[in-house]
């Protein structure tokens, strides 16, 4: 457990959006200010209560660009955090350093981007990267986020004896759920695993088009706070019983590529355990999972990490129904990245957020702890403390 | 006071960095590794024991490489600061908040770069900023740093009466401390008022190329702990009474460009008001000033805003010996950032490290309190808790 004392633990006490599309026809930042002013109204605060803020290194929008268009008068804690969607928890546990810390009182979490009609992160990478290994890649033909996962996905495929089939099962589970979800992109759009395998290959034998997330046009925000303040707040504040985010040595983008194990997705098992022991919890307490899903395979890697299942039984414990409607452990239930959409992962923490308040459209009756994993970097939150 | 207990406040354990200079010869990557390597040992710590990163957003170093280079197992935190030199001591508030909370037990910050032989930011900016208010500047010819503030300076010489020669006047204070630092750059190389006056415009007539920061290549680190797991290290532990950033909502770059009043540094005045609360102190307990100068223009408005003098004051503050040898606050000892060099600030936190430490080329003796200020954000540093 945390040596923080619980009144100046960290709360989500608000979370905004704006639509998910593929071509939102506003920029950047008027999709930054919308979701965050819907974040703060939903905390029920105004922008001059925000005193710090949290998004991504490579967010496009300006710290000050952003306070300027809110009226946010002074922000004395901003921070951001590295990478991709692996880093989606990540802005939630820099928020909560800051107030439990006491830098700040309450702060906006941002992402927001035109990843479908701007810059694509699946189009082949042109620039150089800041990691060196990607560009030591790109000669080789390395040169998007697909092939590189791919190349890991098949040494899992090949210890389990799976087919791209297998990572179908996972994709008709989430584009059921997305389709009772009015937010989610692929709503009323139930596929088959018939429809999932007629997609064309992205890169075969390993992904097709259905196994990758949808680049997409969107904001998401979320406001952070103390549980000593968010009682005085009119929402119902959701509890982040643990926080963490793993950078191993031998990693690469999202998980330990240069690891002699590629079978097991060892940041998310790093975080798994620092975040069961965090929170006192087990697996077994977890209500809902929220699992980030750039591609369908690394859902199956962090079942696994997460402990949720043992190595090679992620297939199994889809096919017997735990994931989807009326299961054990339902998964993305706002249909997830590929689903609902892809804003780098943090649409995933609303939905969490959703199912503790009760408000989610696919709600999970009773749900008290919802895990979100965005493979190295993982929360547990808490309907109580 | 924060009412973070004393035994978890943050501490900096360790200080490490390369040689200044005009082409390192290696990459940023390796600047990065040497000066980390240096300031974990320097803090009787080995890489296993780092778990925790802080860097800039802009720095072109990715994390992973970092912590393949030197053998760092994990890190379970990892942030960065937005923008430029004014977030130099924001990166210490990141890694404050970070060991005070729990989220890390010991952060590495580093900062290093070839901003002389590589890429300077000195020159035109050619690729659209993430401001938008860069982009509107540009077309009237404003795409320098030196432009941009030169602007608002001017504003600060017409209110005062001042002319170009008396900014040199801090110059020559400077060139003075860096005479006598054998890590500065102009070692051994003071200079007179008429030698400033000498050196060629770069905006006239508000700033001369003597006016201006030192572009350099290198790399600086530092180690931030807890108090309570200092005290089994064998360095002196330095106290991080307060640390904390601004921005404001009609900033730009690093101060409040769009205010109706460019007369005061705002963001200075906010830090500087909130660091003294913290620390208990007020600008009379403070033994040394490290203030961040980009440009000569912004130590003016800084000893100002930090109430070490009055509105307007400086000029004389400076004139009556306040700032150099033998004077009550001496300012930038290390020679600053035109003296010693410019890795974007951080240097001017070793320095201040050293002067509590005992160990600064130019010794303040009895130095117990340390203000850093970095415009929009600032640290006073003490030798006791």
């Amino acid at each position: 457990m945390s040596d923080v004392p619980e009144h100046r633990r960290a709360v989500i006490a608000g979370i905004g959006h704006t639509e998910f599309s593929q071509h939102s026809g506003r920029s950047p930042l008027q999709l930054a200010a919308e979701a965050s002013l819907a974040a703060i109204r939903d905390a029920g605060l105004s922008p001059a209560d925000i005193d710090g803020n949290v998004t991504f290194a490579m967010d496009g929008n300006d710290e000050l660009a952003i306070i300027r268009s809110l009226g946010i008068p002074e922000l004395r804690f901003s921070a951001r955090t590295r990478g991709g969607g692996g880093g989606a928890c990540a802005t939630i546990q820099l928020a909560a350093a800051a107030v439990e810390s006491g830098h700040a009182d309450a702060v906006l979490v941002y992402r927001a981007f035109n990843e479908r009609s701007g810059h694509r992160f699946g189009q082949p990478q042109v620039a150089p990267n800041p990691d060196p290994a990607w560009n030591l890649h790109k000669p080789f033909g390395l040169d998007t986020p697909a092939k590189i996962y791919a190349l890991a996905f098949q040494r899992y495929m090949h210890e389990h004896g799976l087919t791209n089939a297998d990572f179908g099962l996972y994709t008709v589970v989430a584009r059921d759920w997305a389709a009772t979800n009015p937010n989610a992109q692929f709503y009323e759009r139930p596929i088959t695993l018939a429809d999932h395998q007629a997609s064309r290959w992205i890169v075969e034998p390993i992904l097709r088009k259905l196994d990758c997330c949808l680049e997409t046009d969107g904001g998401v925000a979320l406001v952070v706070t103390r549980a000593e303040r968010a009682a005085d707040l009119p929402s119902v504040p959701v509890h982040v019983l643990s926080a963490t985010s793993s950078q191993i040595e031998h990693g690469h983008e999202m998980f330990a590529y240069y690891d002699q194990d590629l079978g097991e997705h060892q940041e998310a098992a790093a975080v798994g355990r620092r975040m069961y022991a965090e929170a006192g919890l087990t697996p077994g307490d977890i209500d809902v999972a929220m699992i980030y899903e750039n591609f369908t395979p690394v859902v199956f890697l962090q079942l696994e990490a997460l402990g949720f299942c043992g190595r090679g039984e992620a297939r199994d414990f889809i096919v017997e129904g735990h994931i989807g409607r009326g299961g054990s452990l339902p998964v993305n239930t706002n249909g997830g990245l590929l689903g609902e959409g892809y804003i780098h992962g943090m649409n995933n923490i609303v939905e969490a957020v959703r199912q503790l308040r009760g408000t989610a459209p696919n709600q999970i009756s009773g749900a008290e702890h919802v895990l979100v994993s965005a493979g190295r970097s993982g929360l547990i939150l808490g309907r109580r403390p």
